[in-house]
């Protein structure tokens, strides 16, 4: 039972073979292999872009701040949520590859509002050469807190960019997971929605480290492909990356987890939501729940070995009653057993009884 | 007929083995998978130094800044050849990492002398505060230029650096066709031979992409933790870092495929010694030649295919007798035949007779 | 009528007696010459701190920046406020001179309590290698908002820091007229209050431009004398700077200098108190008032040529009853002539009767 | 008798009428007053450049840097001579504002030829993302060997920088020496030779902390002032530093120190080469002289108080014939006397016997 992060299951089997596959003689390094121009292709036509430039890198905080180091000037600002992946997970990593940006925190939860990006945007307006100059909105989609944007949010959120002449850039970790869930295209999400750079994750929907980063407006590609190699992102083995990018793209693998991780984020949540006393933080839009329950159920889980963040508050503690907010996220590779397991200890039934590998 | 980088072959089918083998479940991500704990254990044991810190990174350019960085503060200067990996090829990845630190180029090949480097050292003395201060030593091993220091030229400059206070990384991108070329273990290469921090290779010799950061005074180590996710190469799905290099160091993988490519390079070398027109540039010690023969041989290798680098000189020009330079490099792949081949194909074979694969 | 800041007044004439009496013959260059030993001495004594390491520097902004470097690691984060000079007024210099550190804004405005501290701090505890590091807390005093903080607010504060092993950093760009409003000793409002480092200005308070730093713990002297120079602020014509600041300290005059500005800004306070319809938005306790009051009053001023920064709402507007607040900050050189006459303009007094210089 | 630097002389008496002359009453801060509105004006007039972008700052280094800095991407590679302040006298600090380039060092002396330069950057040329970039050319006149580059060695040099596509950096903390030296105009010295960007000494000819930067181009200005301010570099009572540059300006007073320390010089140099046993390293052709005579000569200065830089050889030593080298700088206030006096020392007169003071 591990719902403590899509970052931790298991590299799909089809992308396992195609590494073995790629595995063939010498092949040409550092992204000149054969199977990145497939890749490119690929993401190209993906998104409906054929002029846009793009890499593959091995890590969602080298996508996320090279990507924003191309976008923002060092005495500039991002813009971004206050639990953004960039703010509050990457030891000052976009601060180090912008070489000293700030980060302006803009509303008070995962998603921001139009409203609340323009004041944000306009309150660093006072100040001249004093303060930072404003730099580009860095937008999440799924959110940190398992929500979901809809292209015409991302493109309210653009527009006013836009109005100040700003860059946006997506941090598409889990994209895969809120295409599924709108229903939306690549494109629709992303340039049709005003996206100017995005982060495209791989790594937490079957992948074993790849994401690509994708410049709808090329002019940006020889400054990237020179800062990815400053930062020791540009990999000679490249085919092995390109790879595992290529099987996730081929037969829509990459849709077809995050179907399956969204699903079984979707049998969590009805799961949890038909016991009593189990309250959601946030609607469960993709594949992350954020619940509350009692403590006695959490004893239960961590007893079941169950593997899950506990987001708000210790599983040490007197009162067997007081809720406990857990943080629970599924990838491709959870089974409908182990989540019905994990709804089952919530509800009360006794750990040990039987012991679901995972 | 793949001669152009060991960064270019295959990565050794117990690797690939051992990946999948890895692809079960769920594991810990970040560097606590339990793969991890036994690479730990099993570079401390190889280098007999049961308090080394010791973490996995994915390219060379990352092992070298980072550990460079933690040893380096970005007012000082680090000590280098003129043809260091870190100062040619990396993109400023080193002065990036370390916040702005300077290199400075030490004699004028791919070995420093101990004299060299002391008066080196020496001369940024006299500035005070105005100019920058002493930083590490950094050497490589195997150079660049396919030469060997045996561990008492190792030793000999650590004393040098030892003498100023200074630290020693040693960039041992081949380290393991350094160990093979001079029978020494692992230990008197390093740290009995003052070394402070390595940069431990596995991408050149069969893995797909992983290099050891070994610091022998643990006392750096959650400063590099910090810089390594800082730097964006800390990899969520770390175990299949780990199980390539697990992998590596079982059964002495690392140790023969470097034998495998040591060995290769020397038939090639006494091939082409054997040949009248061919001048070496430096001794191939190790699993990389440099060499010259006239500009025909060259465009023999050409037409049939083969890769390598033309180090000085071009391939178009009037004169079949002008002497060009070549860079060969082997890994643990190349055959036999591929090299008798090349061997045929300088000597005046023509090309397109038979097509060796590669 | 100036009172747009204190940073726009002119040098003493004590000042620039000294600076006069300085420039004479040759004189050992960077921070070598005789002044500054006595400079050096003079401001132990002040401070109480017998080992204390004291430099100059130009500007307010070089002064926090290099004393934050010094203190801060790339990968840490610095508690201040969100209206910190080192937030907002600064072009990301905190952010440059640290290699890409972090601000972590505390509470709602210009003076933190410990509870809000600590609060802060804490937050910043459980992502492991994930998040920053904590790193030092950042005060100002006088505050951005023109408050004080008491020696034992000071030490609360820094009694948090301590419980977390943090540094404390205090911005003294008006230490003086802090120190005057609060009637503590310089020792008692710094070291003894838990403070490490401390940017102690002269610039805002007669001099033409200069602060100095203090490390109390003169470990960290040389480090800052690096990063000193390699920021470009180190003067080769240092005896200037020395000069500035000796005249600043001998015989009180920057005490007698902040007592002037704080005592004019009593007076316009009590001035404006007395009229109706003025509200203000700090308790003006040192030399810097906020307050508002309606439209019209603002136009008088305007057309009489008075300076000062219109701190919300705008001049332009049909309702000459809206109210609009103003920040007024006095330096030493404020006469009560101008002060009188900018009371009487908001009262309701015709501009242009006749005309203050200023 | 001082010849240590041109940077411990004292202000010109000109200057400090015009600081006290500045010092009346408020002045818009940052560079907002009057007299930069002067100041930006005669120095357009006097470079023939109506265009130009104008700033000042306080210190050579800071013009430089920041210079450099905004003409040069991180990843990219500056090339200068392997002598040049900015490399072996700045601390890392163009390493620090570009954010991490590199230095090329260009032949082996304070000069560089088309040839070399050419050459040096050719090499850069053949790694693609692996090497850095090729970034600006910086030439410094009067060279750090106190040679003097003509306006059509400047143009020569620069017209290989144009081949390549690269901008010219002019470090000028000597400029008015050079001009004085050759005769040459400030445009023909400057952008009409191919420079970009002028970094315009004052402090080292009279001034007491103020360099010009100007950018031919002011396509440049508006990230000068942000890189400006973000290096805390900003001033706020600006207003100084304008009357220093102001009154420099006026009535050629630069021109005017310049003659009278490059006269100081020549009489220093003549008087040196009249004495048998003295050589001179390079041709004194400004305001700075290297020569050697026997340690006796040196042991007679020092005796008498003597001060320069003993550039080469140390003090103490048997022999009281071996040569060692000084450096020696005239600024404009060194006197006849003064000059007249070493010089008899070197020849031979005891010390002691009168005192000059300086």
């Amino acid at each position: 039972m591990f719902f403590a992060s899509d970052n931790a299951g298991p590299v799909h089997p089809k992308v396992m073979t195609a590494l073995v596959a790629a595995n063939e003689g010498h092949a040409l390094p550092y992204g000149a292999d054969d199977l990145m121009t497939a890749v490119r292709s690929h993401l190209r036509e993906v998104f409906e872009a054929p002029e846009a430039a793009v890499y593959l890198v091995a890590t969602g905080t080298a996508a996320n701040s090279l990507a924003l180091a191309t976008l923002c000037a060092p005495f500039e600002t991002v813009f971004c949520t206050p639990v953004a992946h960039i703010h509050e997970d990457e030891c000052n990593a976009p601060e180090f590859f912008t070489g000293g940006a700030k980060l302006t925190l803009v509303g008070d939860g995962a998603k921001m509002s139009p409203e609340v990006l323009r004041a944000a945007i306009a309150a660093e307006e006072s100040r001249g050469v004093h303060g930072p100059q404003r730099g580009p909105v860095s937008l999440t989609n799924v959110t940190e807190r398992g929500t979901v944007y809809t292209p015409g949010e991302i493109a309210a959120l653009s527009a006013v960019a836009r109005d100040f002449g700003l860059k946006v850039h997506l941090d598409g970790a889990r994209l895969a997971n809120a295409l599924v869930a709108t229903g939306a295209s690549p494109a629709e999400m992303t340039w049709k929605a005003g996206v100017d750079a995005l982060s495209f994750g791989g790594t937490k929907n079957g992948l074993m480290g790849v994401e690509a980063v994708i410049f709808f407006d090329p002019a940006h590609a020889w400054e990237f492909e020179l800062r990815r190699k400053r930062g020791a992102h540009l990999f000679s083995k490249h085919r092995y990356l390109s790879a595992q990018m290529l099987a996730y793209l081929e037969d829509g693998l990459w849709l077809e987890n995050a179907r399956a991780a969204n699903a079984a984020n979707a049998r969590l949540a009805e799961g949890l939501q038909a016991l009593p006393g189990v309250r959601f933080s946030h609607p469960p839009e993709a594949n992350m729940s954020f619940a509350a329950w009692p403590r006695a159920g959490h004893r239960r889980l961590h007893e079941a070995g169950a593997q899950y963040y506990l987001w708000e508050g210790q599983l040490e503690g007197d009162d067997p009653e007081e809720a406990l907010t857990a943080r629970m996220v599924c990838d491709w590779s959870v089974t409908d057993e182990m989540i019905d397991r994990f709804v089952a200890l919530v509800r009360g039934e006794a750990a040990g009884e039987e012991n679901v590998p995972g």
